[in-house]
């Protein structure tokens, strides 16, 4: 018998190889499942994220410099430890590399995985560089702390807490269309060179995200704890479904709310796709999506980053966006499938 | 200005990369550069390490058994949180995969990854799964707890410290060179099917390996620490020299002491090598090499599994091998390089 992956998608793969998955040592509060895991280090607690990077799935080197990428890497694991609400504090780095790449090459990456070690305030504390003859391989994995039982999972979302998220969502998806699009035409007439200058802001959100490190730090100093948080790496709908599934929740979400940049809304006007699609499905804006109880409302009201954007409701009521028109949407995962 | 990744070699680079690599965490009590990196949480340890396993580069599908790479991509972690004389807890694995792939193939190597755990009471805490268009890449991050300040480096061999290591050598690189033979003579005539039964404790020690946690177990309740500790992935003679350069001493090596199976013996006689080559620089026979004090030498002696090799002499006598017919050799590194 012969089941092919696409036909379980990547949650579905995850959840099908880890069914029985049982852990037995005390000290594992949190396993698979979330941003993060959770472990007991002798009554303290310890968060570990992991991610797999590879040439051609997740990044293009024809667009994508070298030091960018280092920045990137780490950016992304930081950002699966800031949505449990902890603090990262270390990575290890593994490397697969052809001998396509040229030492200067690999300084470059480390400059940008430094870059964001340094802008964080994280300690490499080792990896494994190995060769590969198939591509760039980068694999990260991030260590944070968290004062006991104060880390956040996607379950815990209530009937009426708010549903908030940090920044601005869909630039990401909108800076890669164009990547590809100045690729295309650049490949077809290498005369052509891409003026994108202009869009600094959509290809910075594509090339070089920014895990919210201040969203986390804010929420701690006005004695906020979310209820729920996610990043928001596959898309808000996919996150959002995440967060209600783990919680046995339903929800609510006003696409008007959905905060979306002005260079976004713009450049979706071009590629002739709606802002808020490229907000739900397109990815990779690595902001914090989070439920709050109702009573921080006024809280969250002081910070401009942090836009209230639905709240969740019971179980059978669903998952449902309202549109600007009114009408009600059913909110369904797209998110990743590569397969 | 370009330079090859081959005139630094593994270690070359890995050095180059990390050179300027300052940590900013107190908490970081041992940093790239062993076999494990050590952090401080909350006054206790916390020992780290990480893999990454490529497809064509590290294992070859065509006489890999899933389960056994499973198995094989968890062992070669642990062995390195043994080898800081640590006891591995947990671990996160990530796997890029492409969709020649069928799930119940993943099962397998599920199968394999679980067994593992499973053996050294380890717990599967997280990861990441993604599409990889360039074969299969697997990467694996051990965490494992140590009583504060009792890790064991490369960098501490005294002069006069004993040399030890555990198990015999040499047979996981005459494994493979069998695997390699049959493979070839398959692909040259598919009608002829290896007969490998025989050779079951060879073939077993390049694609099953066991780290070895009873040593370390063993070493703790009969009260001995040992003064450095490494584990013998990439041959004795590299590990050995490891050990040298980090404790800025040199050693002596006999060669009539190093342990080797009978199998091997008679395998290294069908190739025609010199089975004490095939210990010092073939590598992935995942032992440990450890230096001890004198004062030990005795306690050593109960253990079978455990056998004095050489000793640790000063710097600037180097790093030597006195061979069977009593010459001297200076030892050098064979080790990984792949590019």
């Amino acid at each position: 018998m012969r089941t092919e992956i696409s036909s379980l998608g990547e949650f579905g793969l995850i959840d099908h190889l880890t069914k029985n998955n049982e852990t037995v040592n005390a000290g594992t509060i949190l396993s698979v499942g979330d941003d993060a895991a959770v472990i007991d280090q002798f009554g303290r607690q310890c968060v570990i994220s992991t991610d797999l990077l590879v040439e051609g799935v997740h990044f293009d080197l024809m667009y994508t410099p070298l030091k960018h990428l280092g920045y990137k890497a780490v950016a992304v694991n930081l950002s699966d430890i800031y949505a449990m609400n902890a603090t990262p504090t270390h990575i290890t780095l593994s490397i697969g590399i052809s001998n396509k790449f040229s030492v200067e090459a690999l300084e470059e990456f480390y400059d940008g995985v430094y870059a964001a070690c340094e802008k964080f305030n994280i300690d490499l504390i080792g990896g494994d560089t190995t060769s590969s003859k198939m591509g760039f391989v980068i694999s990260v994995t991030a260590i944070g702390e968290v004062a006991p039982d104060k880390y956040v999972t996607r379950s815990g979302a209530g009937v009426l807490d708010l549903l908030c998220v940090s920044g601005d969502l869909g630039g990401a998806y909108l800076g890669l269309q164009l990547l590809e699009r100045e690729k295309k035409i650049f490949l077809e007439n290498p005369k052509i060179q891409p003026d994108l200058e202009s869009q600094a802001y959509l290809v910075g959100r594509i090339l070089k995200p920014e895990p919210r490190a201040d969203i986390v730090e804010w929420l701690q100093e006005n004695g906020v704890v979310p209820t729920s948080m996610i990043d928001v790496s596959d898309g808000l709908s996919s996150e959002l479904l995440h967060i209600c599934t783990k919680s046995d929740v339903g929800c609510v979400l006003y696409e008007e709310k959905i905060p979306i940049h002005e260079d976004a809304r713009k450049m979706a006007i071009e590629f002739n796709v709606g802002a808020a699609a490229c907000a739900l499905s397109g990815g990779e804006d690595y902001e914090l999506l989070f439920s709050i109880r109702q009573s921080d409302y006024e809280t969250i009201l002081k910070n401009p980053a942090i836009t209230v954007i639905g709240h969740i409701v019971g179980k059978y009521d669903g998952c449902n966006m309202i549109t600007k028109s009114g009408n009600k949407h059913k909110l369904t995962a797209q998110g990743w499938n590569a397969f």
